[in-house]
This record gives structure tokens, C-alpha cells and sequence, in this order.
């Protein structure tokens, strides 16, 4: 395998190809109609090496919706504005249970498994907008940067969506405010979060964001967002938290650190080599990208860089 | 025993100097600061039999935070609207579980066990904001004629206070709504319910407004509020699952139909025989008044009234 | 109604008449062989007055397995053995969860729920065993001398097809000795616990067989099996308890305490008139018998006899 | 960092140097006494290379209870038998619940959630047994041969110690057996399980037995234990479910493949580079050695070895 920058581009066409032919490829996520009316048959996946080197094949610069993608971004913001003390708030733990489940919050007094599941992703919010006032539009701003795209933005429709489909995250949001673990008032918190979601992107764009957590925490300017251990801890939650209830399978699959979201993309890292995002809006019965899930098994399988 | 009506007035003074003399009383409901003052030292007890005659000892006459009281005469008010339907959208089992918890309803879809629990509370108040447009109102109106006491009303302090504390609830009422089991917007359900929840009345006004569940449902001025079988329906459902994790307890001992707030209130029913009302503020560990199922266990003692 | 013995003889052969009618009809037991069998167009009602006088129609005279009718016997000879200490080691709350659950018996750290369901049946064995070191001859005994039947006996084909398929009466009492609420040893209390369950006897049998229950604790000699109030006490868990999770359902539409097996039997009360045990094998989804629910509630409506 | 063989020699000495500075060492487990007395001042560490060379620090050469640490070499076995058909029988997710848990297997229908809490270990020894005929003796057989130790074996008195309270692992057996998902009679299984726990072996022989899952499943005799994809798998279930309710804490402290067991020991898994096995016997409340922790987590920082 080359170690210039660019080796990869091989195997990504290759990839592509292959998913281009996959027949069975799920179904788009259809809780909001804004989501329900996605292409499954759309296919991108983008690579961005450390150095800022970044290309892809398929539909890897067309634009869709981020969903729980940004959770990473809004964790890396927490963790850089106060660090360890997030974890007095959420646990790392996976939560072996449906994203959705109340059952085990109930259990834990409050304080959600995980950043990534959906009780998590709040308490994230909740931190970000409690620290900065602006949740929402530091995560952009954040991906605005890093990505090198300015266009990136909210889609307000998305959003709207999500606020009248938001029953289950309002309990969420009420539920650990009862236990004192959220201290936004819930319909601002809600707002914040739904915009959030909202965040439409590339897969060149995700992957360029995203490039920090292969380069051990460093901006595409140098500067450092998290420290090395910081990043390596993000991508320990990724890995064993990263994809709903489907992070062991991911795990044997893949074998990398990724996190999905119901857009039917999939952010995933391969330290110190590459930062990757896929996309394609069907999705298998957990909530991940089939033909996401599938591509990311064929490029570990044929690069042989699975971390284990 | 004669049968002449007041024949319980000796037995109610023996058992209010009983508890006058009772050293461990528990302690009053502490979640809102508007209960947490109240006197456990205070207690009253009230018996009206179904020709109206009403008569007590101690503090019988005192008004008090009803709250949970409410719920009985909020689901009577349903099943006098839209009868046998009410039970597709909340169940009649105990639920085996501590009142608030969320765990079941999730396991169940979103339909609670029974409408005594706060979930099955909130559908029931969902209904009768729906049937009427005012559901604490209406509840307002039933205690008011059915007692007689045209001064029964809310009392905004606590309903207030309740409102800010009430997370849980919240969380409750929006899960279920995910579910679509709730239909009134959740902040317009939540205010009905923390106003129906906040009515004063004294043991001397509530036995007079529950007496319809001895009289087989027949209100004071002779007209039906329910019919024989759901009179008998609402007893049951009382005794069943009216005294949250404590039901089987309250069987046990007292035996008779009955349902508890946390404002240290008891309604129970002999049916047939009398509706009796007890109040002392200090509750036991699962939210019964201690004064209250005492002075109720020695009722069924001393006159033999126990249903089993 | 007639006060004097037989009143009940038109209204049983009635209720006879109309079951023989009912179509649906539901479907036996078959988790083991040996009931899976059964005709479910069988149908038997009996009626036990407090003087010994016994009357019934349909199949009334011919045995069935009794099972967990069985547990009632059971659990009058442990509380009339060692009284309240019991309650230690078993609780009295309904148990909200169908009726094989382990989640509730973890979560309460190995104390059942109630004696009527598996876990507390056979903590209730467990201290059968432990008292007299022959918990099932002890069933027998009970049911041959107040039943007047010395016929009665185990069906060694059940127990052994049920100790055949037992292994989740073996998980609940292994789990329960982990936690040490069972001292026998496993293997010795599930023989014990079989063969009780293994018991067959007729709706005669069972309805004379209970009527302590209707005479407040007092055999058929003359005798105390229990005090009055342990009479009481046990009349009131089967109320919440005793129709495994349709308990509220079995209050709300009979109004009577009963216990239910999967045999198809049913045992019900009516405190001071009779002791009643129909038996029809079809069962609900519930393990509760079709005609022999529909039956009951027969019985209380034509006769006002509900509880409530 | 040399490349070659003996590279990590100093860094090994240096932790065990730190280790026996260490005062908060947790306490050994204590549920059955052959463990409780062991010393928590013990340390041990031996790293063994791909290329057979192994060395190490402290207690590394004194036999310890393998216990849990056995489940990696029976999964591989079972693997090595049957592959892929074993995920039918057991899942690969984390179990988010302490890891005697039943709620889950209750929830998932008697499908443990992965091979490493003990309801998934017990149907892997269930496999190996019904595969082979005599899982443990397979299993003793495998530490012998990689080890090129023979005088690796079962502690009598350890597996009788286990077997005298195993009630609750008899209950998860026999839970899963009502589900179909244990099929060698219970107490056989229990027996074979508790031998193979029951191993004792050294830091030095449990490093070189298990090389194979960093030679990508190649054996010590160059033959195929596992193929490169099974070996993969191995070690994402280790990093994903190997450390109890703390596979989180573990990959973000430590960020190996790792398993560990009541005993004190781990094993982690630097692929391709190295298989480390560290001892101590005191535990945190989740059941890791925190010595042990602690160490792996200085190599990791020491070397920047972890796979993040």
C-alpha cells in the first residue's frame, strides 16, 4: 500500500463501484418526512487524510443531513471548553439497550450511558449551550472551519420537523432535568438540539471536520481542540458507542472507530491515517447505513487497517 | 352495630383519640415546599353514609391538599362521558412498580397500567380536557355540588409549585404522546392537571363527594353519575391499584376500596354502607398517610366492614 | 334470594346452561402434554356454603389438575405454621409483570412480589418444606380431610412431565437460594413443588375444600385453620393477586377474591356466604379459564354478590 | 520504541515498579473463600511477542485463578469448531447491566447479549461441551500446548468452592434451557464450567496461550487456530464486552482488547505487536483488577500503543 497522500483513491472507486450494485440496501429513515423522501439509491464516501488531502467517489460532495453525526462535533466542543468534568454527567459506557430507552436512564438516576445515545446527546447540548449560549451555531461554526466550507448550514424545515416529532426527546430532556441533569429550561435545549441536527453536510465536508480525531486532536490549523488523550478517548466512544445498539457488530464488522446517524451517514477514523465518511440514506433495522455499514467492512477488509 | 344513620360516630371518636395518641406519624410529602409545611400532628376522619348524613372527629372540617383524591372523581367524570372506551388508552392492572416509574409504560406502548399511577392520571385528564375543554373545572364543579361546599376550590401556590417541580410529569405526558397516547398539547395538559391536583377540600367534603361509590353511583341529588357496574368498576380499580406501591398492603390490612394523596388524604369505600374520607399529612415511605390507613385498619377491626 | 342452604342451585344451573353456549372458548395449557389434552368443552361449577352443603353443575364432580389452585392450601398451612414471619420472605404487592418474570424478583433482590406467583409459590414450598419436611402430603392431607374426599392424590404423570419441562421453576428458585431466600435444596423443592402442583381433585372437592376461606379461617370440624384475620388476609391477596396478571381485570369483572390455575380451575369467595370453584380447561392469553371468568362474573352480576 | 524482540523489557519494569507503589489496590473478589485470601499486594506482568519471546515483571511466573480469562480460549475454540453459527446462539453487543444481569436475557429471549458475561460464557461452554464432549479438558488442553506449559490444571477445591455457590449461574443455565439455548443437561454444563474457570496459570503462560489473537490466530506451531477475520472478532468482542459494565472505561483508559476475570488477571491484545497478561488480585466494584487496569493503562500511554 502507498503511504503517499492519495492511496486510498483505488479503493474507494473499487468501493463504490461495488455499492453501486448492492441490491439490498434498506430503507430511509421515516419518523420526519423531511428524511422519509431520501434516495436509497445514493451513494458517497469521502477520505481525509492528516494532511488536509481529501477526495472521494459517488456522490461525495452533494450535501445531506447530518443528524446525530454532529453529536461528535458537539462532544469534542465540551470536551475542549471543560474537559473532564462532562463525565460527571454522562456516563462512556454502551447502553445495550434500543437509543431510545428510557428503561436504563431510569436505572442510572438520570445520567445517560453515553454520550452518543439520544438522553446523552442532550446532556452534550445542554453542556455546550450552558458554556457557550449557542450550541447550535458552535457546531457549525466548527465544521464551517474545519471543512474549509462555509455553506454548511442549518435546514430549518429539518428542524421544524424534528420539534413536531419531539415527544420522546422532550421525556428525555424532562426526565434527567428531574434528576437535576439538565439545567437548560427543556424548550430551549430542544431548539438548540433539533438546529443542531439539523446541520447539513458532504461527506468531503464530515470527513474534513472530522479530521482532527485522526490527527490526535490537531485543527486543520495546527492548533490543538483536544489533547492527544482526549481524542483517543473520543474514538474509544465511538468505537464502543458509536452506532446505536448495532457498536459490537460494528465492531467485529468494521473494527474501526464511527458513529452514525439516521441521515444515513456514518463518520469513522482510522488513527493517524485517515478520517472517513460514507452516506447512503437506507437504513438496516438498528438505524445504520446498509450501504454504509458495508463499505466501511470492504475498506477494512481490503486495506487491512482495522484497529484490531 | 345499629344500622340508624351516624351509627359509626362512636367508632370514628374511639379511633380519632387513637390516633391523637400515635407517636410515629411519618412525614408530610417534602417535593414542593407548599406540602413539605404541613402538621403531622393534625388529624381528621369523616364518614357520610348514602343518605347524606356526614359527621367526623378532629380536624374533619379542615381543608386540605387533595391531590391524588382528585384522580377519582377526574376518572368517574370520563367513564360518566365516554364510558368503556377510556380503557383502550389506559389499563385496570396494578402496576407493581413505584408510581412514577417510566419502565412499564415504556414495556407497554405508551398505555399505563391503570389510571391511578401519574401516567394513567395524565390520559385520564387528557380525556376529560378533550370531552370538555376544562377538565379541572369539571372536577372542581363534581366536588362543589357533590358536597355541597360551594368555597371548594384550587389553590394556585400549590398548583404553581407543582408546575415547577414537575419534570417528571412532563416526561411522562410527552412519552406517552410519542406513543400518541396523549392528544392535548402536553404544557395545556399539564396546567389542567396540576390545577385539578391543587383543589382543597376537607374529609368532611370529599366522604360527601365519593359517596356515589356507595351509593352505586347514584349522585346527591338522586341522578346517575355511573352506572351500578362502573361504580362497582371504580371500586375495584381503587382497591386494586389505589394506594400506588401499597395496594396489596392496604388490602390486606384495611380492605376496603381506597385511594391516597400525598397531601396525606384517604378516601375508602364500604359500598353500600358509607364513604369515609381520613387525613393526617405524614405519609409512609410509599406515599400513604400513616395516621390514615391506621385509623382505616381499625375501622374494619372494630365494625367488621372489611370486603374480604 | 333465598338465605337458606341451596339458594345458589337455579342461578348455578343457569350459569351451566349459558357456558355450555359459549363459543369461544380459548385453548388449553400446552406447555406440558398432560393438560395440552384437556377438553376444553368441559365445564364445571360448584358451590360450597359455609354449613358444608355442596351442590354444582356441568362436570362438577370430576377431577382436574388443580396446580396452582393448589398455592392457596399451601399458603394457609405455612401462615397457620408460622404466622406473619412469612411476609419476610415473600411480599403481598400485585407483581404488574406476567407471571413468570424474573425482572421484578432481580430488582427486588429475591423476595417475590406474592405467594401466587411461581417465585412466591415456591418460597411458599420452600417454607412448607422446611416446617414439616413433606410439603405436598401436607397439600394433600388439607385438601382429603376438609374436602371429605380421602380420593384425592398427586398424578405422577404431571409432576413428572412438568419437572420434564421445568426449567424455569428450577431458574427462579436457583436465583432465589442465591439471593437466600430458599433453604431446601432445589432439586428436593421442585419435587416438593410438582407434586403439590401434580394434585387432582373436582370442583366439589376444591369448593368444600376452600371453605375456610368463606368461614373466616374456621375447618370444616369446627376447628381454626387460621384467625379470622389471617382468613382476611388471605382473601385479600388473592383479590390483588390471584388471577396472575389480569388481577385487576378479575376485580374489575368479578369483584371476588379468586385463584386461578392453568388446569382451568378457578377458586372464588364470597366472605360469610360461600366458597365457589369452576373449572373449564380453555384458557385466556392470560393462563386464566374462559368460561370459568365468564362464569364468575355471571354469578356476581345475577347475584349482587360482588364485593364491591 | 525498537522493533525488536524484548522491546518492551524496560517499560515493563518501570510499571511494575510504579504498581508496587500503589496503595488504593482494591480488595480480591470475595464470593467464595479459595479467592477472598488472596494477596492484593501481588503484581505480576509478561508481555509475549509474535515470535514466541516472553518476559516480564513481578509475580509474572506464579499461578493465578484464571477464572473468567478462560472465556477467551473457550470462544476461540468453539469458533475454531463451528464458526459463524455460534452468533445464533449468542450475541456480540455490550450488555450495558452489571454482568450477572437476567433482565436482558429475560428481554432477549434467552439470547445472551455476548460470550463474555456469563450467561454468554455458559452457552459457549455449552457448545464446546456438545462439540466436543469435554469442554474443559479442551479448553485446559489449549493453555497447555500454546503455553508450553503442562502443568497447567484445574484447582479442585476452586471449582467445588464455585459450584457451592453457583446458584445464580444454575438459574442463568436453566433459564436459557427454557428457551431451548442450553441443550447438555444443566448440571453437566455447571460442571464443565466450573472446571474450566478453575484453571490456574501464571501472567507468563496466559500471555503465550494467548499469541494467537495477536498473530492474527495463528498458534504457536504455525498451524491456524482462528482464521485473520475470527481473530479480528475476537478481539473486537474483547474490546467491546471483555471488562464487565466497564468495556467503556476500559477502552477509553486503556484502548486494547481486553478481558479480565475475578481472579485479578487480564489479558490485552496489541495486534500484531504484542499479548500482554497482567495480575493483581484486588478489584474495583465492577470486578477489574485495578492494578491491573492501571498498568495496562501506563503501557498504553508509555508506548502509545492503544488502537486509538
Amino acid at each position: 500500500m502507498p503511504s503517499s497522500a492519495g492511496r486510498f483513491r483505488e479503493v474507494i472507486d473499487r468501493i463504490a463501484g461495488e455499492m453501486a450494485r448492492l441490491t439490498d440496501r434498506g430503507s430511509p429513515a421515516d419518523y420526519i418526512p423531511a428524511l422519509a423522501g431520501a434516495d436509497p439509491g445514493c451513494f458517497g464516501m469521502a477520505v481525509a487524510e492528516p494532511d488536509g488531502t481529501v477526495y472521494g467517489a459517488g456522490d461525495w460532495r452533494r450535501p445531506f443531513s447530518a443528524q446525530s453525526l454532529t453529536k461528535v462535533f458537539a462532544l469534542a466542543l465540551v470536551l475542549s471548553l471543560e474537559g473532564e468534568s462532562l463525565w460527571r454527567r454522562v456516563g462512556r459506557e454502551p447502553s445495550g439497550n434500543p437509543f431510545n430507552s428510557l428503561v436504563q436512564l431510569e436505572y442510572e438516576n438520570g445520567i445517560p450511558r453515553n454520550p452518543f445515545i439520544n438522553a446523552g446527546a442532550l446532556v452534550v447540548t445542554d453542556r455546550l449551550q450552558s458554556l457557550t449560549g449557542n450550541a447550535a451555531e458552535r457546531v457549525r461554526e466548527l465544521l464551517r472551519v474545519e471543512s474549509g466550507n462555509a455553506g454548511i448550514d442549518f435546514v430549518p424545515e429539518i428542524a421544524a420537523s424534528e420539534a413536531a416529532h419531539g415527544d420522546r426527546n422532550a421525556a428525555l430532556a424532562h426526565f434527567m432535568a428531574a434528576y437535576g441533569n439538565i439545567t437548560t429550561p427543556v424548550p430551549e435545549l430542544l431548539t438548540a438540539y433539533f438546529r443542531q441536527c439539523s446541520l447539513e453536510a458532504s461527506c468531503a465536508d464530515l470527513a474534513l471536520a472530522g479530521s482532527f480525531l485522526a490527527r490526535h486532536g490537531v485543527r486543520a490549523d495546527g492548533s490543538a481542540l483536544l489533547t492527544r488523550s482526549q481524542a483517543k478517548q473520543v474514538n474509544a466512544v465511538m468505537l464502543t458507542c458509536g452506532t446505536y445498539d448495532a457498536a459490537g457488530e460494528f465492531a467485529y464488522r468494521v473494527g474501526l472507530p464511527g458513529k452514525s446517524g439516521v441521515g444515513g451517514g456514518i463518520i469513522a477514523v482510522v488513527p493517524g491515517v485517515c478520517t472517513l465518511c460514507v452516506w447512503s440514506p437506507g437504513l438496516d433495522r438498528r438505524g445504520n447505513s446498509v450501504a454504509g455499514v458495508s463499505a466501511l467492512d470492504r475498506f477494512t477488509t481490503l486495506t487491512g487497517l482495522s484497529v484490531f
